[in-house]
C-alpha cells in the first residue's frame, strides 16, 4: 500500500474522497441566527416532539441521517459505514440513532471536534479502499448538555461572560469514493494539549492551544500557510478563544488575521442573541459545515478551506476533581468541487 | 486505491499489519485469576498510588502505553497515532493519558468493544498507508465503573446472579506496517443491535445478538466458518451471554461449540472468584488479548483467532429513562505470526 502519510501528523489521500451530500438539522435559536437559510430542517420545539432532551438530540441525528440519504438518493443498505459520536455520556445519542439499521458503525469520542474527526476517519476509510460510501455525523443539544455538564436548566444559573452556548443541531456528510462535490485534500490529526486551564466556563481558552498546534502542524507537514486558504475555520473557540489563537499564531510570526473564522461566532449573532462568547458543542461546527461552508465550496464561493474541529476533553468528574481541561483539534482541508 | 472492502461489513488488508508488541496492566483480583502470569504489571493497590479511581485508571493506561513502548524499543516521537477510548464519561481516562505527549490521537467510544474497535481502526490506518506505527489501547476499572454505572461502592449493593465484574486493567497493542508478530488478516465492523433487553445487570444478554450478527457477517463476507479458527473469542459476554450466543448460532445451524471462548470467563475463575456471570469492561478483552491470546499466537499455540469485542451501549441516563440496551461487536481476525 502506497503511503498517504505526510509528516508526523498529516495524511494526503492519493485519491481525494468526494463529499457528495450533506444535511443539517437545527433548533429554534439557531434558526434565528445568521445561518438560518442554510439548514435543511429547523424546529421551534426544543424537544423535537420527544419526551426528553436526550431523545430530542437522538431525533435530530435521525433526521440528519435520513435527510442526508434522501438528498443523496441512497438507501441505508447502500451505506458502508457511519462514523459518529456526541457529547452525551457513553455517546448514547449516536448509538441509539443507529440501532437496528444494519449500518456498520464506529463510535467516536472527540468532544466538539467530532465533525472534523468523523470526516477525517471517513476520508481514511474511503481513500484506503475500506468503504465506498461513509457518513460523518454528530450532534449536540443545548439542554442535554447544560444539565449534564453544568446545571439543571430550572436552576437558572448565571452564565459567565466567557461562557458559550451549546448549539442545538446535528450535521451529517456523505463521503464517497466518486461523485461530484467538494473534495478532501488532506487531514491533520490532533494531539491532546493541556495548558492548565481549569475554568469549565472558558473552554475557548482551553482549546485555543490545541487549535494552534494542529494548524501549525498542518502548515509544516503539508508545506502550506494561511495564504493557501480562503478560510481557516475553527469549530467552537468562540470570540475569546479565537483571539487567543490569533495571539498564539502571531507570537510565532504566523498571521491568520483575515483568514480566520470560527463556527461559534458564525452560527449566532453574538451582538443580538445573548450567547456571550459564541456557540459551542459538536453541533456548532457540524451545522456550519453541513450547510454554509460545504454550500459555498460547492458554489465555488470558497475555493479551499481548513476546517478545524476543536474539542474540550473535560467531564464533570474531572472538573470536580480539580483537573485541568485538555483540548484537541483535528483539521480537514476541503477544496471546492465540481 | 485498490479496494480492501469485502462484503457489506468487512475488509481484508492488502498488506496485513503486524502486531509487533503488546502490554497489559491489571489489578489485584485479576492478578489472582488464571491469566495472572500473562500480565506485564499488576498492582495490589486498587488506587495504583493515585487519589481517585479515575486517576488510578489513567495511571493504568499510562503504564500500559509506557510498557508497550519500552517492550517495542520505541520512543513516543516514533508513534504516528493512538486509537483509544474508555468507559468513563467523556472518555477522560484516554484523553488525560495522552495529554502533552505530542502523539496524534483519535478518541473512540465503543464501550467494552473498544479493544477490537481500536485494533480494527489501527489496521485501517496502517494498511491504508496513513501511519507506520499505531497503538490500539483501552482500559476499565472496577471502582470507577461501579460508581458511574451502578452504585457507590460504600453502598454495599447486592449484585444479581447475572451481573458481571468490571475488570481493572488496561491493554495496549502496537500495530505496524512491518516487523514480526501476529498479523491482522481481516476485520468486520459491527452494527448496533437492540433486542429490547432493559436489565443493566444482564449485559451479556444485551450484547449476545450483536456478537452473533458480527460473527455471522464475518463468515458470510469472508466465506469462512468456525472450522477456520482455533478460537472465536468474544470480549465480555460472560457465562450467560456466551450461552445465548451459542443458542442463537445453533438456531441458524452454525455450531460454535468447541471453538467459542469469552474473555469474561477466561480472566477470572468463576467458580472461586465470586464474579457471578464473569468479567466485563473494556479492560476484560484488552488484558486477555494483550497477554494470553497474542502470546499464544506468537508462540503458534494458536494459529488463527477471531477476536470479537463486545460492547453494551447504555448510559445511566438511558437506563433511568427506561430505554433498552443496544449492543455492538467488532471482529478482528488475527493469525499467529513469525
Amino acid at each position: 500500500m502506497a503511503t498517504q502519510k505526510r509528516g508526523r501528523h498529516s495524511f494526503v489521500p492519493s485519491q481525494p474522497p468526494v463529499i457528495t451530500a450533506w444535511a443539517s438539522v437545527a433548533g429554534k435559536k439557531e434558526s434565528q441566527g445568521p445561518l438560518a437559510h442554510t439548514f435543511d430542517i429547523t424546529s421551534q420545539d426544543a424537544l423535537f416532539g420527544q419526551k426528553s432532551w436526550e431523545l430530542a438530540e437522538k431525533k435530530m441525528q435521525q433526521l440528519a441521517l435520513d435527510t442526508l440519504m434522501q438528498k443523496a438518493g441512497i438507501l441505508p443498505g447502500e451505506l458502508d459505514l457511519v462514523f459518529s459520536g456526541d457529547l452525551l455520556n457513553q455517546c448514547i445519542c449516536s448509538s441509539f440513532t443507529l440501532r437496528n439499521r444494519d449500518i456498520p458503525h464506529l463510535g467516536l469520542y472527540g468532544a466538539c471536534s467530532t465533525m472534523a474527526q468523523s470526516l477525517l476517519l471517513a476520508t481514511m476509510a474511503i481513500s484506503g479502499g475500506f468503504a465506498d460510501k461513509a457518513v460523518a455525523m454528530t450532534s449536540s443539544h443545548f439542554a442535554s448538555s447544560e444539565r449534564q455538564y453544568r446545571f439543571p436548566l430550572g436552576y437558572g444559573g448565571q452564565r459567565t461572560p466567557t461562557a458559550q452556548w451549546t448549539v442545538t443541531g446535528s450535521g451529517a456528510a456523505l463521503v464517497c469514493s466518486e461523485g461530484t462535490g467538494p473534495t478532501v485534500q488532506s487531514c491533520t490529526i490532533g494531539t491532546v494539549k493541556d495548558m492548565g486551564i481549569k475554568d469549565a466556563n472558558n473552554m475557548g481558552a482551553a482549546m485555543a492551544p490545541a487549535a494552534y498546534d494542529t494548524i501549525r502542524n498542518h502548515f509544516e507537514d503539508l508545506g502550506t500557510g494561511p495564504e493557501d486558504f480562503d478560510l481557516i475555520v475553527t469549530g467552537d473557540l468562540g470570540q475569546i478563544g479565537k483571539e487567543l489563537l490569533l495571539e498564539l499564531a502571531r507570537h510565532d510570526g504566523i498571521h491568520l488575521g483575515g483568514k480566520l473564522a470560527d463556527c461559534g461566532t458564525m452560527v449566532f449573532d453574538n451582538t443580538k442573541q445573548d450567547v456571550h462568547s459564541g456557540g459551542s458543542g459538536c453541533g456548532c461546527s457540524a451545522i456550519t459545515l453541513c450547510g454554509e461552508l460545504l454550500g459555498k465550496l460547492r458554489q465555488k464561493k470558497l475555493k479551499k478551506i481548513l476546517f478545524c474541529g476543536t474539542g474540550a476533553l473535560l467531564s464533570p468528574t474531572s472538573t470536580q476533581q480539580g483537573l485541568p481541561i485538555p483540548g484537541v483539534c483535528h483539521a480537514v482541508c476541503i477544496q471546492g468541487g465540481s
